[in-house]
Parts: structure tokens; sequence; C-alpha cells
């Protein structure tokens, strides 16, 4: 409301210049840095402030490895200092709204809860990538995941060595229509 | 990187006083507003840049009050000067990723999609609120939506008129664990 112009700009140009990073620089991300990003994501809106998600930061190279290999081989994933494994909490999903918890609700609250931890990364001076197509079992098999936790985002977090350019999006009008 | 602490300061205030609003002033959203908000939104990070999702935004106040009967008589969606109804494009979710891409990778995109939406409304002014708790036929039926958009939220937009405390949250030692 009385927001000034320069908190404004900042907002959108974090929304907007922040670019998935896939090569990582050797510096530590702090111990610091990562709670920054996990009250980013506990912030985000949930469905019924049910709070259906767990993060498992992962330090360890052979578990990075591991994730890796997961991830059909994208081996970035171990390069980058820190891995968060977002999980789903299946069990506070169904509890709280049943199957449609557990498909959807629990889906979203975790991928918004990721959103914001990617943008606080950028605006930290962090890079990060989203990962989403990992064998499921076998992550859950490397962290002894219990089976109400599913793993749903691999999110790879470090200083970035590379400045991609941004994939070129659809015009607004194009994935848009007014009903006025 | 050499992003300075204001905007830092900005970006991760944003995320963390952004509450969901559910009573609204009657002050219009300009089309300047929602494209800054439709902008953000496109900006998510997706699947291969698949990019599947679709935006209806909702000024008629007919189509509010028949999309507030959809979400079990919540009826603030009636009232709010905007409602952007988020559709994932299950055609092009299911093009390029198959199964998965419907059940999980359209899901998330849509919700990154939907934060990013919440925070920009919300820096520049505006309150959200993110409702998922619909009838998806109903929905459907409303706004015409071809088979392959499957409504997936329903976002309220507009000046707030009452300013919510933070629902409580769970110590992020209670939703977190490091793997050294």
């Amino acid at each position: 409301m009385g927001r000034n112009s320069d908190a404004i700009r900042h907002v959108l140009e974090v929304i907007t210049t922040r670019r998935t990073i896939r090569r990582f620089r050797d510096d530590p991300v702090s111990e610091t840095v990562v709670q920054s990003l996990l009250k980013a994501a506990i912030h985000a809106p949930n469905a019924g402030n049910s709070q259906p998600w767990h993060f498992l930061v992962v330090r360890n190279p052979d578990v990075r490895r591991k994730l890796a290999e997961a991830a059909l081989g994208q081996a970035f994933l171990a390069t980058a200092p820190v891995v968060i494994v977002v999980c789903a909490d299946l069990g506070r999903a169904m509890t709280a709204y049943g199957e449609r918890g557990v498909s959807l609700y629990c889906l979203q609250d975790t991928a918004a809860a990721t959103m914001n931890m990617l943008l606080a990364a950028h605006a930290l001076g962090f890079g990060s990538s989203w990962v989403g197509a990992f064998d499921e079992r076998m992550v859950s098999k490397v962290l002894s995941l219990p089976e109400f936790r599913r793993p749903v985002a691999l999110v790879a977090i470090g200083k970035p060595a590379e400045g991609p350019g941004k994939p070129e999006r659809l015009p607004i009008d194009k994935v848009s229509k007014v009903i006025e």
C-alpha cells in the first residue's frame, strides 16, 4: 500500500530476471542463506494452513551424486553445493482434504513454496534450478523417506557460474483472455 | 549478485508479509495492473518451457457470482473486482511430458505462476486470495472451457479492505532436516 516505487521495481525485477542455473561456482551456501530460503518457502500460501511440506537440505556429496542419478543423470545436481529436496506431506494433505488434498493442493502448496525459495535465492545472489524429472522411488530410497512423504522437486542452489538468457515466452495475449 | 541490500530486503519482505485477503475495497484494478500480474505469472519456471497455462481475467459481475457459487459459496469471490482463473493446459502438458506432465508438472507450473502473481499483486499494493476449493466441472461450464483446460485456481484480486495477521507456521526445524 504505502510501498514505494523502488520496492515495487525490485520485486518485479527479481521475478522477471530469475533464470534456471545449472552451472555453479564452488562458493559455499551458508546455513544463514539456507534458513532464509526455508523461511521464504514456509511463507507460501497453502490450503487451510495445513503446511503439507517437508524440506531436506542435502549437502552430502555422495547423496547429491545419488540424487543426480535418480534424476536421469542430470549431473549438475551433484555439482551444486546444496540440493533442497522438496517433499509433499501426503499424510497432512490427506487428513486435511482427502483425495483433492493429495492429488492437487499439496502439489500446489509445495510448488508455491518452491517458487518463493527460488525468488529468495535470486534476490540473495544465488542461482537455482527446479528439477522435476526424477525417479521418485529412487529418491525416496536414497533419502529413506517414509511413505507419506513424496519427493516433488529437487532444487539445486549455488552461486551461478553462467548467465543464461530467458527462454522465450508466448505473448501474454496468447495465454490469457479477458471476460468483461 | 551485485544486488543491493534494499532490493534483498524488499523481496524477502514482500514474500513474508503477503497475506490472504478476502475483503476488498471497490477500487478498480486497472488493465495495467492485470498485465503486470500476468507478466509475473508467465515468468515462472516451467517444465521444458512448455508453458502449460492459460489465464482468464474475469471482470464480469455475473460470471464472478457464478464462480463464487462453484467455489462452494465462497461469496468474497463475487466481491473482488477481478478474479483470475488459472487453468492448466493439459494438452500442452500431455504432448510435452505425458502422464507426469498432466498429473504433476502442469500443476506445479501453474502454482509457481500463481505464486508470482500473488507476490506481484502484493508489491503493487493489491490483496489476493488463492482459492482451490471449487467444483471444477461447474467452473468449466461457467467459462465454457475446452476439455483440455483444467481450472486449478481462482485468484481474487483487489485493494485490501482488511489486514489479517499471519497464520502461525510450524517452526522451520519441524519441517526440514539437513543431510550433511
